[in-house]
């Protein structure tokens, strides 16, 4: 088994990156209104699955899972609403 | 509390959702090689997020852990790859 306290360093800055990895796709699409390369399906799946990492959480009382996935199901469900939004109009130019 | 076995069945779902939540994607821009929208920042922090997850299910020898997030790193690796080089060159007509 690894040092606990590297692998734990290690869950810390995963936690951030994937937590706040939408961020800027969340930015982007904001900006351009543009969305046609984005996949639907992907949004859908990974709001819900999200949601329920979020309920899970809640489920077992961990704050990390919660907050965690709190934040990631705002950004993942602002790209899917965006994404059915703008996928119905032209993109601005860019 | 929630019931034990209805919270780790949700969290079973949200694994299997996340887990391959990037597939329609992955398909999508290998059809289009269209790659636009995509956020590059969003993919080099999610790729790099969940290989350290799968480094931490390694140190906490986790095979769920190192299974999902292996499978999603592949997924991600893929996106950021096809990001990268589809980015150089004019996407396909659809």
């Amino acid at each position: 088994m690894v040092a606990p306290l590297l692998t734990e360093g290690i869950g810390y800055i995963a936690a951030c990156l994937t937590t706040f990895a939408f961020l800027p796709q969340v930015l982007k699409v904001w900006r351009t209104k543009s969305v046609r390369d984005i996949s639907l399906v992907t949004y859908i799946s990974l709001t819900l699955g999200v949601l329920l990492w979020f309920l899970y959480g809640l489920g077992i009382g961990s704050l990390p899972v919660i907050l965690a996935n709190g934040i990631t199901l705002v950004l993942a469900a602002s790209i899917l609403i965006m994404k059915i939004r703008y996928s119905r109009r032209r993109p601005s130019r860019r």
